[in-house]
């Protein structure tokens, strides 16, 4: 009934405050006999780890993995695999300011009404710190269909503020991504973004931006009508992410100005006798269910609501103040959110891919 | 593990193919001892039935509803709710030349691909009929939120094809949503929408657009941390429509063009001493859970791939060939699109009504 | 969140007053392509109907099934079944004089303290009619588990108040179980049962007893650790059905005076050199898990609260009372139980059946 | 789809081998601002840890819990509680001999023909250690209903082998169960019991018994129609504790040989004009639901399978061969199944009363 959960056949339960003892999550429903690289999740975590470069935050925390149920000797056992990373960093010391007054646009104020209490260390589970979960889980799945249908999973930064990049979907790779710390494979838009970001990280300001998702070689049928649409769940998988204000798939928002006749992708058979579409303006789904083209998708980022700057707010007792925020924080979280994007893409497959299997005796 | 369930507390079950014998929802989870007004419910499916005017299907559906369990005397018994609606006017005839041929864009394809097998009559699950069960159950859910909240739930057309509409969100009411058969409340806008759909619906071609979705009175609170966010669960419910192809609440896409400081939402205390945002950039939703403001959302809507107009395509051999749908068909699905965003906001919010119960003892 | 849910991947929804307009249940998750014997399902129902023997209730329903989703030319669809048995024979007035008071031992007391009502017709959820859906589904199980492991499930009367059978347990069959209206393959015992429930029917009163389940040819693997073991998962399935008040598998109660050494079961290799073990008391459940052994268990039920004698009790105001039930009752509940205990078994094991397939990529 | 969570409120989620990292469990669900005992925690995985007395395993744990998230300053956050306890006395070596082989009556076989490997330490999650997880959960759900309702769950050994205990259901109290190692409130009994384990314990053999389960101010209303009833949950939740053979509640198995006037329980209305039944052959659940009298319930245990005498068997290869096990077990499991029976016995508790906020607006 709490909304920790994700998943029902590869299924995962995540757990952790920003400022308590652990962040991690327990994987119900990973098959048995599984060969996992566990240098492979560390990686994963590396990315979307904080103080990675100049324009992520200064928190350091090595974010090492322990895995301490469900695998041995690299091999899945078929039972429920915990993962967890301990804090190391915490500094609740640094929140004490904020304890009694709501930053805007933040989560503190609707957690205090949700649970009636506010918890005297930082963000709880509001902080983006809940994602290495996300993180750590989905580099298994990523495995996982890496090793039966050799998925590629790809996200990048397509854009941050005014700054749009210009990406051949065809080509992009992840070496491409991962060579510049914005994760923006257009080297010239990335060097623009870059500026702008520590332009804002100057001013205490904050920006956002677009990733774009892209899944290669997925095979035709995963999804499952009518509620858990693979779009719907891969919708829900995005928007589930904080900061995420809007979600779109193939044409998306664009698609309101065509005419059915000019969005519609029509079948053709290629020379091996494979049935595709001319077109991919459904972005890999159809009817929410993949068709075998690459799914392509966009998640829209705020910028991050916590900035240096002051701003007017009220206090736990409704009374109004300034705030001003001290702490260590990202002027865009842009760049480590890709990792993010693809491990819940990649735990949405994943899920669909298992649940595909009860479809048929 | 199938999708034909939503909601976790307010749980609806969904069943019933295009052409069978019957369309309808069990919901299991209503609290017992609500007063229901069957008109209601009745009301809500006449909005989205077929054949209400001029630019919809001329399908004739009656869409009565039947309630077979749950309900006595107009009261919940706090057991299953079962409603359904008998078929009348299937004719799975006008669907035998598309037996074997792929429909673009259509979940035809996809569906084979799943299943293994295609139903001799038309689209089965992928029938917007499906929506009917929705509208039903997201009636009661409307009016459980009346009674306990007096939450009111607005959903109209803002955009059709590159016409788009200009709206007051602080004044907008269902009568002037309800007063032309597009279900925009821009009476000029509106004009303009219904031709274009007209002339679209002339040339058997197909038009999309944009609904936007408004509640009021939402209590802060409602939303669960971390993957069930309401933001996510509104997304992802939207996202389960038939044709809708992006979603974004509050400011949306437009966000990334900001910068913090422009977008967070300061607090103020009004003079009742309730606290508010300045501005409504978070559409309601903060980290999540609803913070008490208006909850704003926009929906995009492809043009539905059903044309009439001949399009290439392959049959289930893989042979190219083309095709010319003839059947019944919407030329512009928003106008019946409506009620069903209005009803799985319902069934949303519901949901997460019922769920919030249980955070505090 | 309410408890008409049953299973996890073979999921049935059941819906239905005793007195409303149908029973019934939605099963989602029953694979698509498979051949469906319609008659077979309403064989199972007339097994449970009322009416069918004098040791039975003389309410008369002809219990028609009707399918009104799911399933297209006796083939599913993959997609949810809707079944359901309109009510026929029910008559409200009967249970007029019982609006008020609460039937000792029934669950009009509990209901109306869990509910804050009383559905002014009979029983509701709490009749015996619920069972119907139960049967229905576990019919389509049946023949599931029937095409894909030609698994037998039996259940068969084994006692009735003092009075046991005698039966072995390699021999026993369908046909033995149903040459008499008892339902106990012992035709000497069965004689005696039923004299002995004609006894209790004529002083308007009720008997229980024991009704044994048996799976032939379950394969090995089935059932999840920890907490969904088969037999677990048997257990409550049997402990959901009306009446009853206990369940035990392999040697039960019993073993708990053997010794390890005495109760263990030895393993050997037979002829084919398929692993057996030597005895059975484990019941063809080791660890939660089927062994491959016949399953076998028992289920006690109470005598049917429901009597026609004077009884003492209160009202709905606590005012102490004599109540004495007319309507139309089961003396003992154990023959049209028997499909009953089936259909659960059936259930369980489609259930674990298909979870199965997701241990192994 | 994995059994590894139990309830729907009140839900846990387990994990741990029992040579690996760790073994825990996730809380989700547990409502927030909660004031928990820490200690009280730590007193009953001491009730239930290894090597407490001679006639438990001398396996050395300190059992040691750790809370990492969801708890802040004994304070529940109302977000996922992760509890875990270190493993430290592993010893996978003892474990080598049986690599090969499979232990009759245990789940070596089972697990190994559903998952295709044999984890190379010991039982893996068959491992009684995984219990520790249950009685962590359980101990949290026990405070909740204490503060809540003045719930009181009490669990005692009222047989070992064939000496059985006399025990007054209205006196028993927990100062009596803990005042030997037996946990036999029936001082006598609980002598000859210890004599009987430890003749058993001397020459290798093992010995089972019964735990009877009482639950007082249990509030009337709990437990949910049709498959939720409480009896099935409780039945399920006892079934799934390693060991268990039966369950029966009220006058459970014995009720056969009684007609329904002799066993009904009939209503009266006490002093305070609170209705009572006069009887409780119903255990305090009729129709699945509580109805404020104590409920009372028996679980059988078999012998333990792990016994160290020689015992015939087969190999991982179907040859047949002998096994005499080494390792540290337990002669008797009851005395420290006592704790689990608890725990298991709040966490269906537990779950239904947050369950039944949902039943009333």
């Amino acid at each position: 009934m709490r909304g920790n959960t994700f998943g029902k056949a590869f299924c995962i339960h995540t757990f952790g405050e920003s400022h308590g003892g652990a962040v991690g999550v327990v994987i119900d429903g990973c098959p048995a006999g599984i060969s996992i690289n566990i240098d492979d999740i560390q990686k994963e975590l590396d990315r979307r780890k904080p103080g990675q470069s100049e324009i992520t935050t200064s928190r350091k925390e090595q974010d090492k993995i322990h895995i301490l149920a469900g695998i041995e000797q690299n091999i899945t056992l078929g039972t429920p695999i915990l993962m967890l990373v301990y804090n190391e960093d915490a500094n609740p010391k640094e929140y004490q300011n904020l304890a009694q007054v709501f930053r805007p646009s933040h989560a503190d104020y609707t957690y205090f009404k949700k649970y009636g209490l506010k918890s005297i260390s930082g963000g709880g589970r509001a902080s983006a710190r809940e994602t290495l979960a996300r993180v750590a889980a989905g580099a298994i799945a990523k495995q996982i269909l890496q090793q039966t249908c050799n998925i590629q999973i790809l996200a990048w930064v397509s854009q941050i503020w005014h700054i749009k990049s210009n990406v051949d979907i065809n080509k992009v790779n992840p070496h491409d991504i991962e060579k510049n710390p914005v994760r923006c494979p257009d080297e010239i838009a990335a060097k623009c973004m870059q500026e702008a970001i520590l332009h804002a990280k100057n001013e205490g300001n904050s920006l956002g931006g677009i990733i774009t998702g892209l899944v290669r070689n997925v095979p035709a049928g995963l999804g499952e009508p009518v509620f858990d649409k693979l779009s719907a769940d891969l919708g829900k998988a995005m928007l589930s992410i904080n900061a995420v204000k809007g979600f779109e798939y193939g044409a998306g928002f664009d698609s309101v100005v065509f005419k059915g006749s000019e969005l519609n992708d029509e079948f053709y058979t290629d020379e091996q006798g494979k049935i595709h579409t001319k077109t991919n303006h459904s972005g890999g789904i159809q009817g929410g269910i993949s068709n075998g083209e690459p799914i392509i998708f966009r998640v829209a980022f705020k910028p991050t609501s916590t900035i240096l700057m002051p701003q007017n707010t009220v206090d736990m007792q409704g009374k109004e103040t300034e705030i001003q925020v001290k702490g260590r924080h990202d002027p865009c979280v842009l760049p480590r959110a890709v990792p993010i994007v693809e491990a819940m893409t990649a735990l949405v497959l994943a899920d669909h891919y298992l649940r595909n299997k009860l479809i048929r005796l």
